[in-house]
């Protein structure tokens, strides 16, 4: 066994580009991809890590992402800014859009950027984030697969669907941003009960005749819960509705018969909803940025947690300190680098 | 006592009108405000029938909203429709400016309707429904006051900000439509819970101190919960951040130091976000209302129910059967009738 390792964050960006790239991905790809991951890592998420590297690389092997395809860019001149992946991994085509969807809900006061076609890896805070440092106040949603029974339903229809949402603060470095699925919980932290033999918590998950289960095998067999009860499960069926049919493109159920199987990045499109809070407040009294930081500051001061404190908290570390990678992790990088794709299955 | 009285829908607006004009409110005030409250009665929703009449006559009464006032519309053409309520209810408002944001949505893809300056006392379920039978998706907030604590913490900062979202359905008369409090309960439930002597469900609220509580006095003392932990935390400070600073109106919180009290109908702002599903799935493969029937008869068909299936089975049968008001419905509405704006406090 190695030791623990110490990269700086660009040194960790160039490595896993480099992994990326040797598996026949564009450099545009590449990069991209490499810098939602270094994220990960740089805000100690470390499930959207370089753990999800082996993932992204699955889904190149299998033929599922399309690895060297250019993002076309569709721009009307409306408040509706088009991204078509082509099948590629989908943070190359965001990079194209954002710009422009920052620069429209600047012009028109709200706007929307659809990237349809893609294949999806990533969290969404990374994209709301970037929309807050160009100023806008942004939500992102997408559908996943069909692991979550609407509520009071017994079969997996719904994705974990995610649903973020960033506000520039006057402090850039710490936006108000908040990323999470619309289930209880992730599959995986389900896998993981199951491995450790514990039951789960109520409320995680039905069986497969709807009955809630604390069961993990039962509840595998069955069905994950949205958050929330029936207000998550209306707001996962909205993100169903608006970033899977409405953009037409997969909702969760079509994904997953796509692919037929969750191991891989699932393929569907993506929609994101920009404001300038400049243009809305314009003629009101008071500075929209400013009276929200009373708010914000409201809630801090009353000793509740602002969504992303942490991240950014690890993020100031590891600008400084660097990112530690453990003995296993570094290992996983070098044979990934060595082998590319002979190294997944 | 008297006995209950059955009334058409129209015959009841007729009379709900005629309280409104009585009290002073414009033509056009008094019939959007009969219209949302006999939706109410209508749709079996009695929280938001016959019994609101009573405060908006008080707010009224109080000086607290502007009975007579034309609302405004301001369109630069640009994708955010504006109407400057002037201190008026709502619902005025909104009539003059949904034909305009249905039409931008239409045009432009997505578009945002922004209220100022109105008194907010009706759901949101009849404005999304209204666009979505003009066929648009729309996702409508607004603030109310601060009565609830965001998740961690123990003092009233937010409000039970509702969140409502329509989708045009193939069939008119029943769109997908849901609206709903982030906050778990209703202040109006504690305070039921309060006079039956029971304990409240665990995780509806807090005490003073920021400690859970189960007791009904000790809640109404402390704060509400958001519904959903952290995450429903998250989407009410997104709607404060959206409806209140980012459009230039009032917080939860400055919306209660406005008012001094509960008791009467609050003022604030409303967001309304309307998007064209043709303009977003134009050229994409599929039409987005029949892939919608997809999704959302896939939730029916395992015996999930879908948001505000009770509403329309109401509004089938009274639209057929009529409206029933209890004797003391009946009995209030007379006085109200005789007595105008004599009969409130």
């Amino acid at each position: 066994m190695g030791e623990s390792v110490n990269l700086s964050v660009e040194a960790l960006k160039g490595r896993v580009e480099t992994i990326f790239r040797k598996a026949g991905l564009s450099q545009d790809h590449a990069s991209t991809l490499a810098a939602v991951i270094v994220a990960g890592e740089r805000d100690g998420c470390k499930s959207h890590g370089v753990y999800r590297i082996e993932g992204c690389l699955r889904t190149v092997k299998a033929g599922k992402v399309v690895p060297d395809v250019k993002p076309v860019l569709r721009d009307d001149g409306s408040a509706v800014v088009r991204v078509e992946a082509g099948g590629g991994y989908s943070c190359a085509g965001f990079e194209l859009g954002a710009p422009v969807l920052a620069e429209r809900a600047k012009k028109l006061g709200i706007a929307a950027l659809v990237i349809n076609d893609c294949t999806h890896f990533s969290a969404l805070w990374p994209e709301v984030e970037r929309l807050a440092a160009l100023g806008v106040a942004a939500i992102a949603m997408c559908p996943s697969y069909a692991t979550v029974a609407p509520s009071g339903g017994k079969e997996p229809l719904l994705g974990t669907n995610p649903f973020a949402f960033g506000w520039p603060r006057v402090d850039p470095a710490q936006p108000y941003v908040f990323d999470f699925a619309t289930s209880v919980a992730a599959r995986g932290e389900i896998e993981l009960y199951r491995r450790e033999g514990r039951q789960l918590p109520e409320g995680w998950a039905v069986d497969s005749e709807g009955r809630p289960t604390t069961d993990p095998e039962a509840a595998l067999a069955g069905a994950m819960l949205p958050f929330g009860g029936h207000k998550g499960s209306a707001i996962s069926t909205m993100i169903e509705l608006l970033a899977g049919t409405m953009i037409g493109d997969f909702t969760s159920s079509e994904a997953l018969d796509f692919l037929g199987t969750t191991t891989l990045a699932p393929r569907h499109g993506e929609l994101i909803i920009a404001m300038s809070p400049q243009r809305f407040a314009a003629g009101r009294p008071g500075d929209p940025f400013a009276r929200a930081e009373v708010l914000l500051e409201a809630i801090a001061g009353q000793g509740a947690r602002l969504p992303s404190q942490r991240r950014f908290a690890a993020r100031k570390r590891t600008l400084s300190e660097g990112i530690t990678l453990t003995a296993a992790e570094a290992a996983q990088l070098d044979r990934l680098e060595a082998l590319g794709l002979d190294a997944v299955a």
